[in-house]
């Protein structure tokens, strides 16, 4: 398959575009859509939130007469189903269009592939393909949902130079400049869920909602809570977002002082009274979580890298240094070889304000686990 | 003072020349000389080692007849005193140069401005201050050995993400690869001496000399051993490099198993049974270290920072996590409040084979120290 230099551009616009509804569309993808006919674009699109037309209809709706006789690029392939809206694949053939572009396949196992399918039972030329892996990247949490029944984990953490999150005595206020802060709250609002756990509950009392940043929808709060340590009147409870406490404790009773809040509970006992984290993440996926962002202590941290449930490691690292008696940043039982430490890969790294932003994937440990 | 485009091509070419000798003047500075007249280069030289000709005669040698008349431009100031070679400012004005160019004043009191001002006296045009930071930062460790009488000392570490320097049971070798290491020949070979530790002696054995790259010197080894710890079998103490050992300990009876193996030996007793790390600096700069590169573990790396006596942090981290049990960077007692962490400031990060090296600046730290 090769695609031209205009392919390459149009299909970019419509990147830029599926971007747009970063923070908005979950669960669904974000998707962005360019109709082109004879070298001027006649219609553009993108999908803004669930439930709502999806990318393909605002362009086509755009372009009008001009769509016959046009080629659509779409950042991922249009769908074939009914679901809450009709198939775009079908509103194309009868518009006319003749040429489609899907940035990648559609991996969500009612589409598939039958969208393309369609079009091309219709006459339609289709490719797949162009700017793959950036299409990819943008709805990776997505891809991670329908392909892998699980979400994208994104494990933020923040520290010193010599890997310190707090003092011994607790005090982490602050290490990272304000800027890395910001930093943070883009990153929550572009998540479909953020995770912590009891014991940042009881240290912080964080509310983990999106300020600083205009948004019209709060990303779901997971709070992990093995034990029901924490109290039913913390921040994270409040009312500005909704909350989920996932807990090992099966009693119901106990689940008396949350349920009269309006707090969702799920119970997922695990071995030695901890929660199951591997059917956690079944669960939030099942739910429509694709990204999934971790703001939680060494503890939590550690446990969910060790049980390979995280992709993505996001490390603010602050010019300064706190010493050794200090917090660390990942609680693991001690490694006896450096055969077993956990390898990264880096993805990328810059500065954000006074502070180094370094981003970097996590493969699963060859020690299993 | 406002120098030309051309200026400052030619200065920079100096400073290249200059940089030929990174591994080779100690305890001399760095300098490099490039002569123009009508436009043209007509001689070019830098300062290879103690005892030979500066950068200025070389030049001067090359250009012969063709220096009348020409402009001289030079990374440091010109000489004006009898050192083990002539006042270069006098071969300045024998030859009939015209015009001197100075990226900075000499900052060492012999010179410190004599030299400019031979010239100027002589009616030759002098300016000086192109440049200046680039080539302060080549003769940093000359600058700071003159000015301050102390090296300028650059601390390395490598370490995990998680700013893990080894496994509890010691393992280190290795968390970074083989770039990363074979960077740290690169500094080290520039280094006028190398500083350890009594427990990286204990534990690793190094012989912290240079290899893998071609090198016609070896830098000072020094180890700080308070208590006399070591072995002097150890390896640092072979005949590949000269080794200075530090104690605490002034009895000179129990100097004798170095003594007779040809090791110098300073006794600096400090507080505490300690060496006075503070007069070991000033005993360094005395004999000539002007860069220090600092290869210890986590108590005597923080001692020295703790002490104000680090200048830079060069700390290569590696794409991997290792866990909270496993060694730590350095080495301090507890902080009660984060107002009092060691503030450091970027100069630079760049990866390195599959590394990330990081380069920060210290200042002296709030509380003091």
């Amino acid at each position: 398959m090769s695609f031209s230099a205009a392919d390459h551009l149009y299909m970019q616009q419509a990147l830029r575009l599926a971007a747009l509804g970063l923070n908005t569309t979950t669960p669904n993808p974000r998707v962005g859509c360019v109709m082109v006919r004879d070298g001027v674009v006649v219609g553009e699109g993108w999908h803004v939130r669930a439930g709502e037309p999806h990318a393909e209809v605002f362009a086509l709706r755009e372009a009008g007469a001009r769509a016959r006789g046009a080629t659509a690029y779409v950042t991922l392939e249009p769908c074939s189903h009914h679901g809450r809206t009709p198939p775009c694949a079908q509103a194309l053939i009868d518009a006319g269009v003749t040429r489609v572009v899907a940035a990648m396949v559609d991996p969500y196992h009612e589409v598939a592939g039958r969208g393309l399918a369609m079009l091309a039972a219709a006459g339609i030329d289709t490719a797949a393909g162009l700017l793959a892996s950036e299409a990819a990247e943008l709805n990776k949490g997505f891809v991670s949902r329908v392909s892998r029944e699980r979400p994208w984990v994104t494990l933020k953490a923040a520290a010193s130079l010599d890997g310190k999150t707090a003092l011994l005595n607790g005090q982490s206020q602050w290490i990272t400049g304000t800027q890395a802060r910001h930093d943070v709250q883009a990153l929550r609002a572009r998540s479909c869920a953020i995770l912590t756990g009891s014991g940042t509950v009881l240290a912080d009392n964080p509310q983990l909602t999106v300020r600083e940043i205009a948004t019209a929808r709060q990303p779901l709060r997971v709070v992990v809570d093995g034990a029901l340590q924490t109290s039913p009147d913390a921040r994270i409870y409040g009312p500005e977002a909704p909350t989920l406490l996932v807990t090992a404790v099966s009693d119901t009773a106990r689940h008396q002082p949350w349920l009269v809040h309006g707090i969702e509970i799920l119970a997922l006992p695990g071995v030695g009274g901890q929660v199951d984290l591997a059917a956690l993440m079944t669960a939030l996926a099942a739910r429509g979580v694709g990204e999934l962002m971790v703001e939680a202590g060494a503890g939590l941290g550690g446990a969910l890298i060790a049980a390979g449930l995280v992709d993505e490691l996001v490390l603010y690292l602050a010019p300064c240094l706190i010493g050794d008696t200090a917090r660390g940043l990942f609680a693991w039982p001690e490694l006896q070889s450096l055969a077993d430490k956990q390898q990264l890969t880096w993805r990328d790294a810059r500065q954000v304000g006074a502070d180094m932003r370094l981003t970097l994937g996590i493969s699963v440990r060859a020690s299993g686990g």
